[in-house]
């Protein structure tokens, strides 16, 4: 399946939207695009938000109707990563797999915290710099376990099919054989990226090591799992919008028109607004 | 003085310039631009070739009439440094301080090297990334000593004179104070950048250590006389172009028509080539 994108308002807005679309129309990236990519079961579609050295913290709209991509924002302004020296934005593509939920009403045996409430995010370590919205298939070779203000948000660690590196990448012990420093950099950057903007040093279970493949696919299939109550209609939905144009049995169905009128009534594109420039600043932080 | 941009060719083609001017015209950013940007001597013009955090290496064409800013052919090629992990790009705002020269036929007491033929270069390390052949007014804080490939190329480090640190960056020991690890992954970047490209490792003199504000200075006014004897034609010029504009007493000055002609005579700017997305590839060097 080809997807492209549809960009509406303007970036650097809080109107800006990325949606999603397949041949036949309008599609949630976070409901509609299967997990699995391969009859195998062990390569995933992976929704690119935040292209790799960018700060722009651009995230799937759970809670709104087909779940486009839009910039995050927090007590009225749009959110942008901070760079932590020696890091540019962003040190990978950062995104999301599709079908997949943490939920926050689960405590994860492993962290012993509730899921965030967001599908399962992704760190694709290939050298090529994803577009935002592009839909990518991955392996995944392992998992991080941030907990992210007393939540459980797992961080898989994963490689582009089609990168050249891919065939040499199968499990965690691998990056760090192949990208020295890469894995350790990757903690770091999550341990500390929000100190800037004046939270605590984030935590991490496991001691901050990376777990392997085989423990990363189990938590992938949990949260599949998640996800398929939290469509189906079994588990609280909260606020999250789980209307879908594609999944047999979907508790909220949209038809293909209605999906049309929903990207047709979002604010039409236009010139980008300029950033400010402090979205450049580099960050000292010093940690014990 | 108020300095703008032109440019001709399209961005990515071995075509592409950026010529700068003044109120009055076209000027050799090499030439024309004064060195010293206050009275007291004690803040320079710095022209801006490449913005942080990018790849191309963009330089001042010393060979050509008006010596606009053109990327770097290396066998037929166009020159993109190599990110080399955890950097992206180039670091700082880097670019060189108009009326230097680091002569070539002169042995250096320092390093015991000889110049290598260009203006003297510039890292910039305030938080705004600049713009491609923007003229900024730089505070010198100190220098590197880079052996480059057997040629002595002084890096200076300098602070814009407008960002916030400024007040409190005034010799190169505020810069570890202030911005801890910047100097010494300055270092390392310069040591290893070339490696992926099949070149050895840069060796420092020193022994890899930045020497202070007024050694820095001193080396600045030294590659001036050098550049007055270049602009006057008592030194041998080799290749380089000369001609300039404003220049009194210049071996070969161009009228402002003439230097509005060899703007003109420049191909007519265009969309941007694609780049090689190899270009944004990580590279893992490990050094002993």
């Amino acid at each position: 399946m080809a997807y492209t994108v549809c960009e509406k308002g303007c970036t650097n807005t809080s109107d800006y939207r990325v949606y999603i679309k397949n041949d036949a129309g309008p599609i949630s990236p976070f409901h509609d695009i299967p997990l699995f990519a391969n009859e195998g079961n062990k390569i995933f579609n992976m929704v690119v938000e935040v292209p790799r050295w960018t700060n722009a913290k651009m995230e799937i709209a759970t809670k709104e109707p087909l779940n486009p991509i839009k910039q995050d924002v927090k007590k009225g302004k749009l959110r942008y990563v901070a760079n932590v020296f020696p890091h540019h934005g962003y040190i990978w593509n950062y995104g999301a797999l599709p079908q997949t939920w943490e939920d926050p009403n689960h405590i994860d045996e492993a962290t012993g915290c509730r899921g965030d409430n967001d599908p399962i995010d992704v760190c694709e370590i290939g050298y090529r710099v994803a577009k935002r919205g592009e839909v990518i298939q991955v392996k995944v070779l392992g998992t991080l376990a941030l907990i992210d203000e007393g939540e459980t948000d797992w961080k898989l660690i994963a490689i582009d099919v089609n990168d050249p590196m891919a065939p040499q990448l199968s499990d965690i012990s691998d990056v760090e054989k192949h990208m020295p420093g890469f894995l350790k950099a990757s903690v770091e950057w999550f341990r500390i990226y929000k100190i800037p903007d004046g939270k605590p040093e984030n935590q991490f279970a496991f001691n901050g090591e990376a777990r392997e493949r085989d423990f990363a696919h189990k938590i992938i299939l949990e949260t599949h799992e998640a996800w398929q109550n939290l469509v189906l209609g079994t588990s609280d939905a909260g606020g999250l919008n789980t209307s879908c144009v594609t999944v047999p049995n979907a508790a909220n169905k949209l038809s293909i028109p209605d999906a049309t009128s929903v990207v047709q009534s979002s604010p039409e594109p236009g010139a980008p607004q300029a950033v400010d420039p402090k979205v450049d600043l580099w960050h000292y932080v010093s940690l014990k």
